[in-house]
């Protein structure tokens, strides 16, 4: 170890966990909170463990929550009639920060992807099915990535929301707001001109 | 909050406290953590928590440790007539990285900049001169950043150095290996320059 204490360079090993950081920023890290920002690190000290510890998944909805069902299963103002199916909770945080959506979600947690042994089962969607059996979603809202993996679900969840008599939807694809024709690559913009509407 | 967890927008504002990390950057850290890797974080808290308590400044060197002496000061293999001196506990990482350097350290924790309230009592250099003092030393390397204070606070070490009849030196400054002369400041080519030496 090269520093003159061992506890900081268990520490700067430790960041390294985190995404995206390498050797050179969990140093920057380590030593920024150590000497600029110990109370900060304090606190983030006790909230990743509490998380760590606590957050499990919501027996409804397989989001992130501490609680037996989520803050957002649990919340009686959103709409019941609108289910939102996402791949992944920060693709669910993504839609809650970016729309105005109002409605419930289900979380897959994955793709369908039977190499990595990731079938039906596995993304919960015998638990989708009782869900849809219940009567009251009306819509549901296929928020699946537009990968291989992502359009496979999205075509098994399709078929899903046929069978129990619901409507599925999925997100629009296109022109991305703000991105230039010149620089888009081809099969979005295939998909983007196919899907043109009048104005 | 818009996660369906609160303990989760709490872990995602707290990581925040690190550097060069941003609302996005933070919610990928928590999500990942809490998706694929439960153990790091726990470890991360852990170790958090422990350097935060734990570390301080070793008496000697004001350098960063947990005992009250570093691991460099406390070294017998380390040669006590060589003392590098450097602005704060990063730069001493830095050096022990790239250097085969194997004396000893003198860490300023800051830089002379009376503007910002740190003068030659803030810099530790009291202690510093007690150090010289004590006869060991027969090299006091410069290792300040080359700023318009890094160059005060060498200037004043240099003062210091001669007072206690020790010899002083700077680092080298000059064209950056890998570095073309053409994207190269004019301020450091002309140093470059004045300092050539003989092939």
């Amino acid at each position: 170890m090269s520093t003159g204490s061992p506890l900081l360079g268990d520490l700067i090993e430790a960041l390294r966990c985190l995404p995206g950081v390498g050797a050179k920023s969990a140093q920057r890290m380590a030593f920024h909170v150590l000497e600029r920002d110990r109370a900060g690190a304090r606190r983030l000290a006790e909230r990743l463990a509490l998380a760590v510890e606590r957050v499990g998944n919501c027996r409804r909805c397989r989001g992130f929550s501490e609680q037996d069902t989520c803050v957002f299963c649990a919340s009686p103002s959103r709409d019941k009639h609108l289910l939102c199916v996402v791949e992944t909770p920060v693709d669910q945080l993504a839609i809650e920060q970016a729309t105005g959506y109002c409605g419930h979600y289900f979380v897959l947690l994955g793709r369908l992807s039977p190499m990595d042994g990731l079938g039906p089962k596995e993304l919960g969607l015998d638990l989708l099915a009782a869900r849809l059996a219940e009567g009251e979603v009306e819509e549901m809202i296929v928020a699946t990535n537009p990968t291989v993996e992502g359009e496979a679900t999205a075509h098994m969840l399709s078929q899903l929301a046929r069978a129990a008599g619901v409507k599925a939807t999925r997100l629009a694809h296109g022109v991305p707001l703000g991105g230039e024709l010149e620089f888009i690559d081809r099969g979005t913009l295939a998909h983007a001109f196919g899907g043109r509407h009048t104005l």
